[in-house]
């Protein structure tokens, strides 16, 4: 079968692979419907090896480069292995990217996105840019009719914007910042409304993505080379500020930013992966009571995610902003994503 | 009446003052009995003004410079004005040291530590190093007969400090570590504890203070120059890591440490007033989910720390280092504690 393999920084193949072996008990062979690329994908592409093993197979993989990319996704379930019972053949699934190990501390508290080995699809073990992959059964949610093909490749992504608006507990009513409008910025934006967010307040500097975020339903996008961005938010929330903001860039001056915008006693969620430290004044936390929380993936919002997207308070369709194929990998993905990063959200790429 | 008064930076004097005006209704005279020195005094004493308005009176006081410090203390009712109800001539009180403002956001949540005023006793208003002094009826808490005069002196400070790990919000069964065991690292030590911690280490690098923290009940006390911190309380939890810590020294170095030293899912409460900033790699909170929480005075917390120091799960006895008089205000209070820091944790004045 047709596979998207990482070998090095900018050595992605397009290769003739072996289908996955013979299931495991508990395993489900799904034939790939769409997949998402990830800003983690493109890192490996750009900059890797980041997550996946090189050296030293992975531990719960038994896996190391070449290694199949791709784990945000949407498959049909082709075949089930021994001891399943949840899923049929045909059923359409959206799967976690992480396989549970038992041995680990943060996995035994149900917090698998904590995990010391972090199994994951498509970095640390073979992902779904190819025709088939097999994957454990509790890592798959079933995909109701209402939730296409195309939003199901987008679960993945989603339920990281998700767990992030948990994190930080919003509130009905309460008021959120979301610094950013990538494909998680503008995630964040539509699950903060449905917790019950009275005001989401969008800050980005690119005029596409802007427009992205109004259209979603920002209350304000702010441009901050524009505007005072904490003057313009405190007008808006009667001198109080939000009372959430959540960090979707992963700079050291958006990082510090978030927490200086957040009001008193309210909660700065930092999701953004950052490359290098800034300097940061703790009595900004200590003097206002802040809190500064980090979130990283998701530990079981996939239902979540999924119902939202069935019924339509998180549009996933929006934020499709290319769909290519297996061998469009590298010039229509990669290369797009890193020569015109601001006008696309999210680029899907349909398996063959 | 004889007063202890801020006039700047080491100009702190004795002076004859008059006693305080007439009682407003919903107020109450107090002849104080002890007073301890604060950190944020000696502050005042070596680099104020930090927080004593000099130029403007203060919005709810009316008050500049000079004003008499002190808001750390016991005292005893001997007038009451119209309008109180819960107290009585007699009566042992304890203080809250915030004004509410009820123009203010945070104070209308109940948040008056976070207020935009901050009308403080002993800072923003006359405080309580005198005899007698006027306070709010609602800022009153009375003192039961377990808790002695000097002890009394105490409820304030080590009322940040059961702030500080609510703020935490430990839970019983878990692990704690303290950084510093200065008066409130060692509140922070008993309030863990009597919030049903399991285990609570202690670093600090002075030997007398080391002393203190094993004798409250530090499960071991670590210091950074001797032993590496983090792998040892490691080891002392297999491997996992506390679920909290509690930084209440101020350095950048341990403000970092804090959070890089708590579990992963764990939280670093940082209560320590920093000078500077320093650098800080947000991926610390994200890649582990780390929470950071500031917490500052205490909200409410009176009537809690006046009960475990009734019975016993909270002493202040231990903590009290040194009695002096007014007249020994600064030799024997700010100019020993600049000298002698690590010997000394709490020096309280006993009004005449």
């Amino acid at each position: 079968m047709k596979a998207v393999r990482w070998h090095g920084a900018k050595d992605i193949r397009i290769e003739d692979v072996p289908e996955p072996p013979p299931l495991r008990p508990g395993e489900l062979k799904l034939e790939i419907l769409w997949t998402g690329i990830c800003g983690s994908d493109l890192h490996e592409y750009n900059a890797g090896p980041i997550f996946i093993p090189v050296e030293t197979p992975h531990p719960l993989s038994g896996l190391k480069a070449p290694v199949i990319l791709g784990h945000e996704f949407s498959g049909k379930v082709v075949e089930v292995g021994e001891g399943v019972t949840k899923f049929k053949v045909g059923d359409r699934v959206a799967a976690d990217a992480c396989e549970v190990d038992w041995t680990c501390p943060a996995c035994r508290e149900g917090r698998y996105n904590r995990c010391d080995q972090l199994g994951f699809n498509g970095l640390h073990r073979n992902g779904s840019l190819t025709k088939y992959m097999n994957v454990w059964e509790y890592m798959c949610y079933k995909l109701p009719d209402e939730v296409s093909d195309e939003a199901g490749a987008l679960v993945e992504a989603i339920s990281c914007a998700v767990h992030a608006v948990r994190r930080g507990r919003i509130l009905e009513g309460e008021t959120v910042a979301v610094l950013g409008a990538g494909p998680i910025g503008l995630s964040c934006l539509q699950a903060a409304r449905a917790a019950g967010a009275r005001q989401v307040f969008v800050t980005e500097l690119a005029a596409a993505r802007k427009e992205f975020a109004k259209n979603l339903g920002a209350t304000a996008v702010l441009d901050p080379t524009e505007v005072d961005v904490k003057k313009e938010i405190y007008d808006m929330t009667d001198g109080i500020g939000p009372d959430v903001t959540i960090e979707a860039i992963g700079t050291p001056a958006t990082g510090k930013q978030a927490v200086e915008l957040v009001k008193k006693g309210g909660t700065a969620v930092i999701m953004g992966i950052f490359e290098e430290p800034g300097p940061f004044h703790f009595n900004e936390v200590v003097f206002f009571e802040k809190q500064i929380v980090g979130s990283i993936a998701y530990a079981g919002e996939y239902p979540a995610t999924i119902a939202l997207l069935a019924d339509g308070r998180i549009q996933a369709d929006p934020m499709i902003t290319g769909r290519i194929t297996l061998d469009e990998i590298v010039e229509k993905g990669f290369d797009e994503l890193n020569t015109n990063k601001e006008r696309n959200i999210k680029i899907i790429v349909k398996s063959e």
